[in-house]
């Protein structure tokens, strides 16, 4: 039997543990689950705190720096849309989002979705049938910049992860979630 | 805003409400993604036990009758795989499935996976960079049968759903997951 063939999540247990043992604290499992799905975040959401909703705290387009044309794989200059969004239970944020999206891979149709509206990325590829996979790129933990304290009202660290949407064999969506290390501790 | 085009997950939340109101325990939130998540759920199992093992117990090709043949979408005497396993860690069960898939739909390398070697259908997806998406048909509490009762040593409740995965717009795989009513209460 080809051992490797069932290595497939062990890269993932592997980050999930280093950091975990980086910290003097242990994850609870939904922490666990929530950093290192290839499922719909916000379908898991949903499910634990009932329908949950999504405010855009920053939406545009520009020309892809250096930085994000390597996250998507375009070139600088490239027309990508950026996102800066939080996921909330009413008044209760819970997960804070960024992410970069090259326009050139988009449908009209998604395209007009993510600009117009507040709806999750997991819902926008639902709706339209949009067979994809998910890759982890990195879990991580770090110290909240201002916008996040605001947003949840701490300084404690943030546990984060990045990673990408793939359709079509190229990367269709690069994101970024971040939330507080005492989130999702009990829940 | 389409309202509308919030709505992708409310049919999922609303299945494991009725599910959960008609019984009269709760379920745990572990559960709940367990039973709702279009993510792969050896991953997670992966990342709550450290990597877990599959048994296949049953697997063979057959010519679909009515019944499969529904299931998956295809006429009635195609051929199809069926396969009943087990996924454990060490020598306690967690999850039983049972799946059929067209072999029409198979390119030879995953077919070859599934016949030879004892690897979950989600690692051999992400091993191939298969993009797909998840569709849950039903969420539902069932007695176990002699099977069943057998692996988990228990005549109590289980607990199981079905879906789909959809690649190139055509069912690859149904898969039907269950596991007793009193597992992943604690983890």
């Amino acid at each position: 039997m080809p051992i490797n063939k069932n290595e497939a999540n062990k890269r993932l247990i592997e980050k999930i543990n280093a950091v975990e043992d980086s910290y003097p604290k242990k994850f609870s499992n939904t922490q666990k689950i929530l950093l290192t799905t290839d499922g719909s975040i916000t379908a898991i959401l949903d499910v634990l705190y009932g329908k949950i909703t999504l405010t855009t705290l920053e939406q545009h387009f520009e020309d892809a720096t250096e930085e994000s044309a390597k996250l998507v794989n375009v070139n600088v200059g490239d027309e990508v849309n950026f996102r800066e969004i939080i996921m909330h239970k009413d008044d209760e944020n819970l997960i804070y989002a960024v992410s970069y999206i090259p326009i050139k891979r988009l449908t009209d149709e998604i395209c007009s979705d993510l600009v117009r509206a507040d709806i999750p990325i997991g819902r926008i590829l639902k709706n339209y049938h949009i067979e994809s996979r998910r890759e982890i790129n990195n879990i991580y933990i770090e110290k909240p910049n201002e916008t996040l304290q605001k947003l949840f009202n701490t300084t404690e660290d943030m546990l984060a992860r990045d990673y990408v949407i793939i359709h079509k064999k190229e990367i269709l969506m690069w994101i970024k979630e971040v939330f507080p290390v005492s989130y999702f501790t009990k829940v």
